[in-house]
């Protein structure tokens, strides 16, 4: 056992919390109604290998271990300190563990932040304790750890199987603890969890990083009500999915999500396309049910990494195939008829009026040994498939719903019947890895099937319907393009020095703030093409701008202090001679006589974009990119990227519109040049990274002119 | 049992099939390993209440049934005549049911139009027979029926539960008889179900009437591979849909799902997007899994109506509370803040950290009363809620995975320690029924959990997972705005009279086809706004034409003969003086001199969208309206209704774009006449129903002009 408990220093506290060699719990007692015995009983029957001190006032046993009356009478300072106390007595008592010099803490006790002004106090005093004593916590409010790899478990639930690859960490403690009847019936296993409740100290941001660098981590889980630092998660959110698998399930996004999450752990929640964004940038795929969370989580935890799009359905019935093949389609991977080649291997073990061609259909008339052991042996080794997919194998589940009918007529015994009917799946079980391709199982049978008994024993994932099995096959497909691209964020050195022009330009600004024509001098400076425009003191000297950039021009008031120009009559398009000109200016200058007046030259391009930067609390500065123009606001057609993005953030956003074609080559318009709208995302997020004190971006609209993005207006706030 | 068997002859041939007096059944033998044997033991073990008579070539008795060893040897001419024989059999032994008198058949033997050219062939062989002797049948390639009312069962599975209000009809066999283990274990009972197979006499159309029809059956659910007569489908479903609850899902709207559907049933699918219009139209809840049909048709045949969209959520855990909050919410469900009143009642049950806002979360002190009784009680007696979903409700579940750790410090049996923990359900599960709204329970417990068996005891549907409730309730919701709205379709009668001028312009069109003036001049004949326009003989007539307009006008040849006139330089747009007007005219005589020449006011206005008519193989001539101009194919934001449309449907069709915001007042824009916009895609309709000989019709783009939509431009086909 000591080899699986050394500690890694080097991977954080929760090392040390995953795997203490001692542990104190206070809170239990030998009262079987309490929640701090439920969990002192499973810490015991857990297996855990090291030492169990129970803390307690007067009883001198809890559960048949030694107590302690007090933490000062411990004999020694333990790894892990558990609080399942009154909220009152928390603070004094991580106070004395600190003294003790115990470093490591969960705080299982509610009551905190969740709870309003006066547990919001209770949890800035506990923070204070732990930063004196140097003390690394979980909680307070959550439901503590489960890990099965040493084993441990401090949870409500007991372990129902030790091992496994798919790590969680929640926002929800229900979800490390109160599913377990649910895995079990599902075959899925849990390596480690971890409840982190209110996040006062540790935070999920934390237990991804932990669970990234833990070996026995195959996939991890994660249910997320609010992220608190969201350029943190990002960047090592970004390290860790370009090797492992993340699932991830965000419930904020709604009006009823942010005010249940907001009583539950205290999270602040945000908008539910900030979080798309976050979660594409970070490379986790996200699912909308904890179901999901657990499945795909399964899926990707337990099957070698799928190469490629390319699925192959066997099936006993064309019902499910239907089904699975659809999905799989409908989501983005494909299910292509078979070769020539594959079609005749296949026929050799289908009825004459099955189908070969993919889906493979061999009808009610099983031949388990085809469906189990001939057929997939052809879909394995086939080059053009990427994975397998299969529903139909089963065993005694069926013969089960028979035997009451059939015992009438024949003497046989339910025991001889069943096991008569079993058949194995040794070879089935051993495809995955022998050819490097995953296989997800669909049954409508449970564990009482002999069958689905085998593919839980092997690590097969079993979906109780087949468009599950789809949706799971789908996810690995989203982790194979994942896996496929960069996995670095790009930090302050890539980024560049702040060009001094844009330094000069946003010092140098009006009290008042920054006008359009410094606003885009600004981008100007980050390399962003915008309207060639000139500031005119004069209406001689605009007409002379105006001459210089050619006919039509647009003639505006370019003051940061008047708002809604365009309602004011101070905003001039399609200027087309000097006389128009003319007047324009005066109508500004009429209207107030100490306006700049911009003169700029008019895009001409029917693609209208816009971009900007958006903020949200927790966020970094946001980059946002979509459809322009008047009618933006209905299509509602846009992406969301947290700065600094990288070239490949910008493409794949500008990848996610629905109107992405437009930017193609689309009715005989140019192609747009798609090197420099990238880097217009970019340098936009670096803009507001470089000067924090801007409040606001928006270039609106980003007119495609020969193909080339230029901004046309633009509005920056510097309070 | 006599008075559940009474046939209703107005039902049609199903109420036969499904409750006939008499069967005899072709193809069982002794043999186990025998479909047909299968079959016939469930038939025989359903408690099938009538005759069952085997026939068989040489056995004296079939699973100790007297056999009988040809047809021509029945005693009599059974109600029923089921076939599981081979392929080649099939037309010679419907004949002799035929000749004997039986006017009802269940073909369950596969090998037929799915197979293709000689199973076309066949399969036309037994239509004939059937329509010879007036025989009704079901299939082939079916897997046959389940009345769990009579009972009667002919599946290759046991009826698991009896008398339950969801009834299925399927075009997968296997979605009827092969997944009564998951129904058993989710406490879903099916009423009765029927395969279609392949169709080729009583169609799932038929079932749908049927079913609707029956006074057992409270909601229905379907599984689609491609419909064969959509327009006859809405009209019934529309009908039933108004009453009772539709579920359905259509598989076949990818690449995938169309070729195994035509390889399963020879179905002929459609692209997902028509599906959806006539989902839509026939008030049909679309799902996108087999779980969902059953899960939420079990919610739908179980559960009093919702009424309105606002749920409250009552939890034990933040977890799945938030989980079920946003799912509601992103669907489009309500779950509002409590008032006072309703959070002081609430409060009086909880711990003082918890949560009465809604979700109620009683956090993990679990007072099992507050939870099934003093909490729901306020819940369903609040008039500010419609529908209530709990989660967290449980007993022995839980109370048995703490059993092995609670006896090593209890002495308590495990009988005695569960039956300690069970609670009663009786008060919730009235709660519904009294109070008239609806409730969901998730749970992660199965039917080991006491709890989870009284829900399925009490018909109360429960979810493996929070979100699956959600989702059921989004479900109950669509059925309660389904049932708001009218139930009927329009019909000739409503439609009117086809205008005389029309019948003159379609007869009176050139040999060559319609032109665009001939075209709007029969959309202005069904009150379809359009430009108005002249077709100008001379140039001089041309320059007249546009003086009358007003300038600018524009200036098109006109012509069905010539395509791309856009790209042979014979469209003049924005033609602003007299002299333009004759150069335009010349330019297009000097390309073909004898082309018509129109001239047109130019329609002013920056919203543009398109509307036409598609045509799909079994589907009535669709009606299709969507976001138009250039930019129509990036967007793709359209929606479809099947001909004829009522003012209702074009409603609902309208309000469905994602656009939809740019026909209100947007931007300082002129709220769009939706009175005319609604009767133009009426019109459309019956202009296809008109004229089935029209082939095409584009009318693009429909611009709107100071509110009032009208068309700019379009193209009609008639060959």
């Amino acid at each position: 056992m000591e080899s699986e408990r050394k500690v890694n220093m080097a991977a954080g506290p929760l090392e040390t919390i995953l795997n203490p060699s001692s542990i104190a719990l206070a809170g239990a007692s030998n009262n079987m109604n309490k929640m701090g015995t439920i969990q002192m009983l499973n810490l015991i029957d857990s297996g855990f290998p090291g030492e169990i001190m129970p803390v307690h006032p007067s009883e001198r046993e809890v559960l048949g271990k030694k107590a302690y009356p007090s933490i000062t009478d411990l004999p020694f300072a333990p790894d892990l300190a558990i609080l399942v106390v009154p909220t009152a007595l928390v603070p004094d008592m991580l106070e004395d563990f600190g003294r003790l010099g115990t470093r490591h803490a969960i705080v299982i006790t509610a009551g905190f932040k969740e709870t309003g002004e006066q547990g919001r106090g209770l949890e800035r005093r506990i923070i204070e304790i732990a930063h004196t004593y140097g003390i690394r916590f979980l909680g307070p409010n959550c439901l503590g750890i489960v890990n099965t790899h040493l084993p441990l478990n401090v949870t409500v639930a007991p372990i129902l199987g030790y091992g496994g690859g798919l790590s969680l960490a929640s926002q929800s403690g229900t979800y490390i603890a109160q599913t377990v009847h649910f895995l079990r019936r599902n075959g899925i296993v849990l390596g480690k969890a971890i409840s982190v409740g209110n996040e006062a100290d540790i935070d999920i941001t934390d237990c991804l990083e932990y669970l990234g660098h833990d070996d026995r981590t195959k996939a991890i889980g994660m249910y997320i009500e609010g992220i608190r630092d969201a350029g943190r998660f990002l960047r090592v959110a970004r390290r860790v999915s370009g090797k492992k698998p993340i699932v991830a399930q965000y419930v904020g996004g709604t009006e009823a999500g942010a005010r249940s999450g907001s009583s539950h752990t205290g999270a602040i929640a945000g908008p539910d396309y900030i979080y798309d964004g976050l979660f594409e940038q970070a490379g986790i795929i996200r699912v909308g049910t904890i179901e999901e969370v657990y499945r795909v989580g399964w899926a990707l935890a337990t099957q070698p990494p799928l190469k490629g799009p390319r699925i192959a359905v066997l099936t006993n019935s064309g019902g499910p195939g239907s089904g699975i093949a659809t999905t799989c389609n409908a989501a983005g991977l494909e299910v292509p008829e078979f070769s020539d080649s594959v079609q005749e291997q296949v026929s050799k073990y289908i009825p004459g009026h099955a189908s070969a061609r993919n889906p493979v259909d061999l009808t009610f008339h099983i031949d388990m040994k085809a469906l189990t052991v001939k057929i997939p042996e052809v879909l394995f080794s086939a080059d053009e498939i990427d994975g397998v997919i299969i529903h139909g194998i089963m065993d005694t589940g069926f013969m089960d719903l028979l035997y009451p009918s059939v015992s009438k007529h024949l003497e046989v015994s339910r025991e001889d019947f069943l096991a008569f009917g079993e058949i194995t799946l040794d070879e089935l079980a051993s495809m995955p890895h022998t050819h490097g391709k995953p296989l997800l199982i669909s049954s409508f049978f449970d564990e009482s099937d002999h069958c689905v008994r085998l593919f839980h024993k092997s690590s097969i994932p079993t979906f109780d319907s087949p468009e599950k099995a789809a949706k799971a096959m789908w996810a690995l497909y989203k982790h194979c393009l994942i896996r496929q691209r960069g996995t670095s964020t790009p930090d302050k050195r890539t980024r560049g020095m702040i060009p001094a022009r844009a330094k000069e330009i946003v010092s140098s600004r009006s009290r008042t703030g920054m006008d359009e024509y410094s606003a885009k001098q600004l981008l100007k400076a980050y390399g962003i093409p915008t309207t060639e425009e000139y500031l005119a003191p004069s209406c001689e000297e605009a007409v002379k701008a105006a001459c210089r950039l050619g006919f039509p021009v647009a003639v505006k008031a370019c003051s940061p202090t008047i708002s809604h120009k365009t309602e004011h009559g101070l905003v001039f398009l399609d200027v087309d001679d000097e006389d128009a000109v003319s007047r324009a200016f005066d109508a500004i200058r009429s209207y107030d006589p100490d306006t700049p007046v911009l003169v700029s030259e008019m895009l001409k391009g029917k693609r209208e974009f816009m971009a900007g930067v958006s903020y949200h609390p927790g966020f970094p500065p946001c980059v946002m990119f979509g459809l322009g123009g008047i009618f933006a606001e209905a299509h509602r057609d846009f992406a969301i990227r947290l700065a600094p993005l990288s070239r490949e953030d910008a493409r794949e956003m500008i990848d996610s519109l629905r109107a992405r074609p437009l930017l193609g080559h689309y009715r005989n318009m140019e192609e747009v040049d798609m090197d420099t709208l990238e880097n217009i995302l970019v340098r936009l997020g670096d803009i507001a990274l470089d000067f924090p004190g801007i409040k606001e971006i928006d270039l609106n609209p980003v007119i495609i002119v020969s193909g080339v993005p230029k901004v046309a207006d633009s509005l920056m706030i510097i309070p």
